[in-house]
This record gives structure tokens, sequence and C-alpha cells, in this order.
């Protein structure tokens, strides 16, 4: 603060705080030494990618230390800036192949350093393409305006003036309210004068939250989806149930873990980590409110309600539950029903008498965001028995019909998200989505998010013009484009039914260690880091460890409803991911229960949806409650059947019965002994 | 701020803020030129009495300026510190015989001054006399404690916490409930999960608003009696019903005007007014309830429920509402009904999950405090007629029974407070409370609040050692000594029957001037000023306003009841103030109707122990509510009757017929004509 003396002369104290510079943002700033680069990066707004929230396990966060010490303590060697790697470090570092880098939630600031953070490392603000399906919803929502037209004041009749607008309101709608939120109660004797005795009243359930003068209209309630990684807002017209806006964001708890274990420890581990969370979540739902509503040419205060839904370890933050309880058996939610609260509760800048309505969840693991998922696909009034697969970091399952609901949750881990492996990535720009294998040649083509050519169609090199060479370069593999590549690899003979890197692969795309065979799928001129993005081994049985999960949790709820397994009529794969999914590959790789390829709906975000719908419908609230206590819960974690399913969904699908329309999509060579096909349900 | 030039050299910028010195106290400031010099006094943190909020009719504010601008400005005239008073101020210096004074509320601030604040300008702190009476209410409150076991959280059972909570309050208590609130809810799990999911559950109604570990022990409310004058509250032990502490202290909103208009007027007045008197009131809440927990070894936080009452203004102030359509007719209130809100929404500090209970009012001017007093008295039970008077700025007025209730407001003004009396002053140490006149040589004796000694024991003089000498000297007259001193100056023959100074009237204690009378009534020595305090002809008339006004008003509701004169079986007097004044000077007085002197009773603070009742007793507040809506109320304002009633009632009663019981306590010279006594009801 008031360092006056001559730095450039004095040799740094043992307790001064080390100066840090990030580049290329160029931010800069003092931090107590023994911090972590991650740490110290975020403290001074520099986003860089962790995963696994410090835990060594993800590898997202490499930094490249530039220079150890700057001129004016006049050390120049690198030495002693960070803490020296550990041994777990230095193994992975070498087995990354970045030696020259620093994992930066494990090396600590010792003093300063000017520190590198490469793109692939770069937390940055994602491409979103959750947008809300189109459905019809009657519209009756909640909150409500009535004009009506109140007695004066008269002397002698002493009723008062909140008497006498409840009064207008049972003679001219026949609705009973007994409640007024107080800042209405505050503002209603100006507002009944203002326009000779005539106003507006907004109600939210039986209670007035709001009084105007005079005939007024407008009233907008937001539906919100809190995922663990993107937040998604729909700014509705509570009259016409019209989206007149919709945005959405990362979720910024990402910083602290991307997967919803690394979010419980931190709310543990540090001791406002809880309170950091909340409010990081609380800013953003303010965020979204203010951007929706400016899109719209409105303000935040004109948002009379907000529905939110979310996985219960969100739901949990978003209300500034401590989520510990979660984070291990049994599971236990603090509440499993829906909820309502006062916006001005949770610090939420909307309409001053706006409300929060949480939805119900489930379970521990089948949270609000399920229920949303339920009251958008309405698989409790299917006459035929349907499977819903809401793919994150769990994949949610519900199988059943108007009968009876089965759900569970499967620990798909966040492979599908693009985290562990070694060259995921989130769905962001530059990001492999699309891959496509040619059986002979094992030549890969490929497109990134952000560019739309092919990049067997790109034009590279120095002496292309900036303008035709492609926007981004491949930057990793976000899930979509795991999926197709595993997939295509398996259909190019690369690997073999039960993962294994085929022995006879070779070529230049090939790449052996040993035993353990690796596939490049982008070469190193096609790659942001020029250095060759690969699939290893360790990839693909990622990659067949998630799908099996997934496919097992499907599977052990067929066994328990008793069903055979052609018995599915139709696959709804609900949320981001599984929009931009390819179904076919998807069934190629076993990742979901066979049925006829056209029989596979990707719905997008049926979680915000469901939030919509109830946003639009208070009768849905009650029905989200019903169904969230009809659906019977299996935890998989304790299931023995689940096991046994997943040890036999491991090998890519060939080799099963289990998916008689893969013969309608797979090449000749990779049919399996063909099987008498059994009945199948119609589809409506 | 950085003022660093040497002040003694420069003379003052145009704009530079003026220096005040507030003596005695000491306090000093810059304050921008053109504030009043009471306005200034605020800022600064110097409390001057003042009743009307400036509007030159209170005349209580004068102060006197000691020294117009000082030293280093090199201006020693007094000239051009302060405005010049206007001719309507100048008029009323003069009136008061204060030409070397300034009323604060007029004179603005010019440029440096030095201002002496007489003690008669001083507000302070009053001595609070109301005392809770004891009375057998049964403990029945809002919020209750129960101690529940609840089942453990187990895999594959998925109620959550709150579910599981619910369920033992159903099985062991048979309790219903839906809410919880939400900081309960937040700590929820730890607390089942810190002594064996054994749980002490802390409910308001059927809302849970707080979970402890184990079996715990405590909970407590607050009682809170809002006087335009006075605020008291009762600290009650939630199990036991009885009072653990109590305390009261000044309202604060006194600086803004001592009387309901100028608190009205002051709230329209500026733009923050509304904003400073209720976070003023809030605070001394806030006060009142840490003080009340200390002395009882508790904290605010173990204040479970606040209950409140008070007139309809303060209630308006203390809700954060305007008060201003109560300022005119039709006297419109906000709301009628009594109300329950979260504490911490109001900023009050107690329990965070407490709520605020408002009692009901009845009409504009008849507010929650005489809904309290009909909870304590219960005239709704009464098998005979009785009138219930609660005298403060207005005086309400219950008449009735079991089977019907009149109530009226009655405009007696503040002459019983004080004010409108030329040495008039609040119930403060100093105040002259009792008076006894000699019949013979009119020569008077007088006891002072803070003074045991009547004073023609008084010892005086410089010869007299300081311990000897009363510890305080006569510094006004307050409500009680008023009503005495003008019925002893009847019964002495100093007035006549109409109030006129006999013109008989001479002596050491006549004051003439012209055809206009005044009584001495304490002389130069015996007062703290030094100068006599007299009682006016002004006075005399105020005070047979007032005292027509009450019983004008009683006279009104007995006859819209229909009822004799004499058959008024009891008459309770409540609030403070009745239980100061003499039964037997008010009824020599006329100030109530007729009725045997022990037929009188002085009950204290009525409204707060109604305030208590409904706190104890939650079938209390459904009982206010209902008795709220029952009660007829009689607007005095525009009743032809009451402006007739008034009229004759303007006499001091020995000439009226009205008073049969006054045979027994009057002089046999002020003894009217005997008439046949009317046959009364029998007392129970």
């Amino acid at each position: 603060m008031s360092e006056t003396a001559d730095a450039g002369s004095i040799p740094p104290a043992a307790n001064e705080q080390p100066l840090l510079i990030f580049m290329p943002s160029g931010r800069r700033g003092h931090v107590p030494a023994g911090k972590t680069v991650l740490e110290a990066a975020r403290e001074l707004g520099v986003e860089i990618e962790s995963i696994c929230g410090g835990r060594l396990t993800c590898n997202k966060c490499l930094v490249r230390v530039e220079e150890g010490s700057f001129q004016k303590h006049g050390i120049s060697s690198r030495a002693g800036h960070l803490s020296d790697p550990s041994a777990e470090e230095l193994a992975l570092l070498e087995k990354l192949d970045s030696l020259d880098c620093r994992l930066s939630c494990a090396a600590t600031v010792q003093g300063d350093a000017l520190i590198y953070v490469p793109e692939s490392s770069r937390g940055q603000k994602q491409i979103i393409r959750k947008t809300a399906t189109e459905r019809t919803i009657e519209v009756d929502p909640a909150v409500r305006q009535v004009y009506v037209e109140v007695d004066e004041a008269e002397l002698g009749e002493h009723r008062g003036d909140w008497g006498r607008l409840q009064d207008a309101l049972r003679e001219q709608w026949e609705i009973e309210t007994e409640r007024i939120d107080l800042p209405a109660l505050r503002e209603l004797q100006p507002a009944l004068r203002a326009e000779g005795w005539a106003v507006t009243v907004t109600l939210w359930q039986d209670e007035v939250i709001d009084v105007q003068p005079g005939y007024r209209e407008g009233i907008y309630g937001l539906a919100v989806d809190i995922g663990s990684t993107t937040v998604a807002a729909y700014l509705c017209d509570l009259r016409t149930g019209a989206i007149v806006a919709a945005d959405s964001t990362m979720n910024p708890q990402v910083t602290y873990g991307e997967d919803l274990m690394s979010r419980i420890s931190y709310a543990d581990s540090e001791r406002t980590g809880l309170e950091k969370m909340h409010e990081a979540i609380i800013d953003t739902a303010n965020r979204l409110a203010a951007q929706t509503a400016r899109a719209a040419g409105l303000q935040a205060r004109d948002i009379h309600e907000l529905v939110v839904v979310g996985n219960t370890t969100m739901i949990h933050i978003f209300l500034g539950i401590h989520p510990g309880e979660l984070g291990g058996a049994p599971f236990a939610l603090a509440n499993r029903d829906g909820m309502d609260i006062k916006a001005r509760e949770l610090g939420l800048r909307l309409h001053r008498g706006a409300n929060v309505h949480v939805l119900p969840a489930q379970a521990g693991h089948v949270g609000a965001d399920n229920v949303g998922v339920l009251l958008a696909e309405e698989p409790y009034r299917w006459s035929e028995v349907g499977l819903i697969v809401d793919v994150g970091t769990n994949a949610e399952i519900v199988l059943g019909n108007k009968d009876w609901l089965y759900s569970a949750s499967s620990p798909t881990g966040p492979a599908f998200e693009g985290a562990q492996i070694t060259h995921g990535m989130r769905a962001a720009p530059g990001a492999i989505e699309r891959v496509r294998i040619d059986p002979e040649t094992k030549e890969a083509r490929f497109r990134v998010i952000g560019e739309e050519r092919w990049s067997d169609e790109w034009q590279l090199g120095a002496e292309v013009p900036p303008e035709e060479q492609p926007r981004h370069l491949a930057a990793g593999i976000c899930g979509s484009g795991i999926i197709e590549v595993v997939a295509e690899m398996f259909l190019a003979g690369i690997i073999l039914a039960d993962g294994r890197f085929n022995p006879a692969f070779q070529g230049d795309r090939a790449q052996w260690d040993g035993r353990t065979g690796a596939y490049v799928l982008a070469t190193a001129a096609e790659s942001s880091s020029g250095r060759p993005l690969v699939v290893t081994q360790d990839d693909v049985r990622n990659v067949q460890l998630a799908k099996a999960a997934l496919y097992a949790g499907a599977r052990l709820l067929m066994q328990r409803a008793g069903i055979e397994i052609d018995a599915v009529s139709r696959v709804i794969l609900a949320g981001a991911f599984g929009s931009y999914i390819s179904p076919q590959h998807a069934m190629i790789l076993g990742l979901i229960p066979d049925c006829e390829l056209d029989a596979v709906y990707p719905v997008g975000n049926a979680a915000g949806d469901g939030a919509r719908i109830a946003l639009l419908n208070r009768q849905k609230r009650a029905e989200a409650q019903t169904v969230a206590h009809q659906v019977r819960y299996i935890e998989t974690a304790v299931d023995a059947g689940f096991q046994e399913a997943f040890v036999a969904a491991i090998h890519i699908p060939h080799a099963e019965d289990a998916f008689p329309h893969l013969a309608d999509i797979l090449p000749d060579n990779k049919q399996a002994p063909r099987r008498a096909r059994k009945r199948r349900y119609s589809r409506d």
C-alpha cells in the first residue's frame, strides 16, 4: 500500500509478496507466497481451466514459466520462483510430454514469475447451443395481474385500504387473499389514489406482490437451468407464454472444480467455499436476469418469478445449503420437495416481491433438473415404454410409461464432457465435434466448433491468406467428438470390439509405444498447439467405462421393470450433449439400448423446458411433486445387477445380440451373426 | 478534509460551512448555511426539545446565542451568525419574555455561532414509570419448542432430511408443517447429525424457524408498546409466561415533532423523513431487545417473536408505511388487520427466524394500542357498562359491555402532556406533578418528580448545605400537575366555574395584566430558571378545552348507547398518565363521567399488557381481530352531538348535575344544589 522506497535497490524481503504476471492477458499482481499458481490466477482474474479442482487428475491446467524473477531484484535465474515439482507431478508432466510446463494446481508461488497460459489451459466463455424447444404449454402461471376498481376511502368506514382492495378482488375477480407483501403494502395508498382508485394488482399465488396505479400490463418470469457447467435462462412473458429472450453462460463455479465432487470438496475445504460458490451462482442468475431483460427491452425488476432446476448439488449451493451430505452415502438431501422463497432473501435482484420456485428432487443424485425433464417429456403419460437419458457428468436415466417409472443415476464420469481424455475439452471453439475415418486409409477428417469446413477442406500454411485459413485449429476433442472418434475407430478396424488397439493398425496415423497404441486424430499442422492430437488406449478405455455405465444403468432399470431387451419404443436424449451426439455413433458404441434409429430423439435442454413449463403453469408444480414421489429410484452404487450389466457392456456391441438395429447401419464386415429379430412395439 | 492552511489567517469563504458549538454539551461541527438551528442540532447529536416540529406553536425550542463568530476569523460582532427573526418569531419571543433567545426551529444558520441550550429546551431521557401489571394469562404462544428423534438417513430412502423431520413432528407431536425458514433449512443437516438425530425444533405457528442439536430449552418473546413519547418493552419467557425483563425509553421520533401531526408533516416535508423516523424506531426496538435480553442474561437472538402495539401513526412508521393518509379525512389506514412479518425484513436483530406480529387497529385514529387495551381489560366480557379512557395526545375512549362496544378518539390536544401550557413540560425530573392550594391564603405547595419532599418543606438559600437542598427545583408542570393545579385553583376560588380568574383574587400569588389574571404556582426561588412558574388564563382555557373534549367523547358514546348519565359502573384509566392523575381532581375538573371514586381504576400501560397477552397466547390474536371489527367507532370530528357535548362540558362541573358523587368530596361552598340521586347499577 505505502511502498514508497526505491524497489530497485532493495532485495526482496522474505515476507514480501511475490509479483506474478500472467501472459498473454498481461494481468499482474502480488500474491502471498505459498499459494498455488491456480489460486493466484483466480485472485488476479485469470481464468485457467481446472476440471478436477486441484486433484492432479484432469491435467487441464498446464502453464509455462517464462521468467522466474525480474530485473528489479537483480536475480535472473529461474530457480526459486515456483515450488519444485513433486514426483507425482513430474511423472504426469512426463506422460503429457510437457516437461517444460507445470500443473498450476500443484505448483506454488515462491517468488516473482512470468507465467504463460497456453490456449488449451485457458478457461473461456463457452459457445452455448442450448435452445428452448417450442412446445404447447397452457399458460396458467403462479403470477397474474388483475385490474380492479376499489371503493374510495370514506369517513366513518374503517376497512383500511388493504381491506378495500381485498373486497374489490373478491367481488370483481373472486380472488380471496389474506397476504400482501410488505413493500407492496408500503406503496398501496399512493397507488390507489394516483389514478382514481383504479389499480393493477400483481399476485403471486394468493399473495399481492405489487399494486400499480391504473391499468398496467407486463408480467415476466425467468426459467433457469443451473447445470454444473452451463447456466441457461429463458425469459418468458407470463401472459402469452412466449420466450422473449434466452441467454446462457458458463457456471462460474467451474473455477472451483468442474465435477460435482470437486465442488462438494471445495465447500468443505475452504471456510468460505460454500459462500463463494453460492454468491457466484447468485451473481450469475442476476446477470442472466439483467441480460435477458435488456435483450427484451425490459428491466430485471419486470421479472416476477424465477423457477429454477438443477442437479441436487447445484440446488443446494444455490440455496446456500452445504452440499456435503451429497458427497457420500446415504446421499441425504436437505430437502426433496419443491419450495418457494422470496427472491430478495437470496440476494436476487428481480421484482422486489418476486419469488423463486425450486422444483422437487427425486433422490440424492436425481435432482430438480431431471424432474424438469419429466415435466417436459411426460413419460408418466406414455402408453409405451420409453427411455430418457440426460447425459452430463452423471447420466440420469428414466425408464417407464404411465403405469410405472424407474430412475437411476449412472456414474459415467466426465469423459463425455471432455475430461479424463488426453486431449479432451469442453464444447468450446476449436473442439473437435464430428469425426470420420476412412476404413481403408485410416485417414481422419473432422469438424471443429467455430469452423464450418471439415478439416480435409482446410487451407493451411504461411502462403494461404488469413481469411482463407480456418478460424480455429483443433484445440481438443469435446464429448460428441469423442463418441464419434471411438465409434469410427471401431468401424475402421483401428480398435477391436474389446477396445484394444488392433495390432495390425499401422501407418502415419498409428503411434505405438510397445504394445500400447494411439491414433493421431489431428496432425501437428491441424492443431492449435502445434502438436498432434491423439486418442490413446486410456482414452478409449475411459469412453468404454462411461458408455458401459450408461448402458448398464438402462439395462438395470429394464431388468427391474422386467421388460425385454428390445421393449424400448423410443429413446430420448436430453441435454445439450444429447443434441450434438450422432445417434448412429452412439448406438454403434452401445451407449443406448437398441431401438430404431429414427426413434431416437434429441430434445435439447429438456430440464430447462421443464423449468419453463413449471413457470408458465402452476398446476405443473403439483404434477412435478407427484411424479417426483412416484418415480422409483434405483441406487446403482450398491446394486449387484448393475455391476454385472456394467462388466457385460464394456465391449463394443457387435458381439452382443442386444442391438438388432445395428444390422441396418453397420458395414457388412462388422455385422454380428444375425439372429431372429423380436417383435417390437409399434410407435406413436 | 485536507484543511492544511493556517485557519487563523484566512477570512471565511462565502461557501464555507459555518461552525456551530452547542453548550453546555460542547458538541460542535460544521453545517451548511441555511439550516435551522434545530436541524443543525440534530445533525450534531444535540437534543433540543420540539413538540410542534417547527411550526412556531410549542415554543419549547428556545436557545440563546452566546457568541456570533469566533476569534479565528477576526470578527467579534454578533451580527450575521443567525438569520434575523421574523415578525412572528419576535412577537412570540416578546410574549415569552425571552427577547434574548431565538426559536431554534425558526432561526437559520448564517455564520459561526456558539449556542446555549437552556435546561427547559433540552430533550432528555424521561423517567418512565410504566410497569406491567401482573395478570393471569394462559400461556399458549405462537412460538413453541419440541424435542424429536428423527429417522436416520438410509441409502435407498429418499425423503430428504426435511421430509424425515416432518414425519417425526407428525408422529411424535401431531404437528403438520409444510414450511421451514431458509436459514433453518441451511442448518438442518448438521443439526440432525450433531447429537444422533435428536433435535429441538422451534416452530412459529406451523413454520419451523430453528433446529438445534439435542435437547434445548429457551424461547422468549418481546412485547413492545410504541407510544408517541415512550417505547416500552417486556421480555417474556414463552414457556412460563413470566416477564424476565422490562425496559423503556423515549421514542427518538420526538426530536422530529412531539405530536402525531408534526410527525406526519415531517414524513412529508423531508424527502427521507419517513425513512429517518422508521430507522429511529427500529433502532430503538433493537436497543430495547438487546437491553432486556442482557438484563435477563440472554441475547437478542433468543427473542423468537415480537408483538407490537401503538397508535396507527406509530405502527405505520414502524412498518415503513407513509402515515400521510392519517393526517386528514377520511383518515384511511393502509391496513386495519393484524399482520405478521419476518423481523429481519424490518431490520430487527432478533432470532434470525423471528416474526413480528402487529395487532389490528379499529379505525384511523384508534390503533393497535387501543386494541391492546381491550385485550387487557376485556370490556367485551363485562356484564355491566364500563368506560375505558386512554389519555395521550389523543384520548381513546371505549364504552360498553359484553353486548356492545363503542369507541371514539377525542382530540384532547397535548395539554395533558404538558404542551400548549406556558410552563408545561413532560413527566421528567423537576416537573410539578402534585399541587395543593390553601383556600384561605391561596398559597401553593407542590411536589416535583425526583424530589420526595413537598415544596413547603424545601430548604433553600445559599446557607443550606447542598445535600439538604431539593435535588430538583421546579422546571415546569407535567400533565398530572396541570390537572391538579386547575382543580385546586377552582376549589380555592381562584378561578370561577366558567374558568375565568376570580376578579376578587389578589395577593402575592396573583398576577393581573388588565383583566387577565395568572396564578404564581412556584416562586422565583422555587424555580430552576429563577423565574416564577405561573398558570395563565390561557393555560386554564387549554385545560378546559382538553377536559371538555375528553368528557364530550365519553358523553357522545353514552348518548349513542342510549344509557343514563350515571350508568357507568367503572372507569378505567389506562396509560402511564392515567396512573398518576388524581381521580379526585380529575372528577372535580369534570375530566371523566361521574361514578364512585373507588370505582376509578388506574391500570397503567394496558396497551403494553395487551401486547404481552397476544404474545403469550395466540388465541388472543384472533380475539383481537374479532373485537377490533366489533367495536363501533364513532367519528367525533363530524358529529354534531359531540360539538354540543363539548360546549356543555367547558365549565367546571359543580354547575352540572352530572356529578352526584362530587357531593362526597367537594367542600360545602362548592356544592351544587342537591338533586334526587338516580339509582346506579351495582358494581361487581
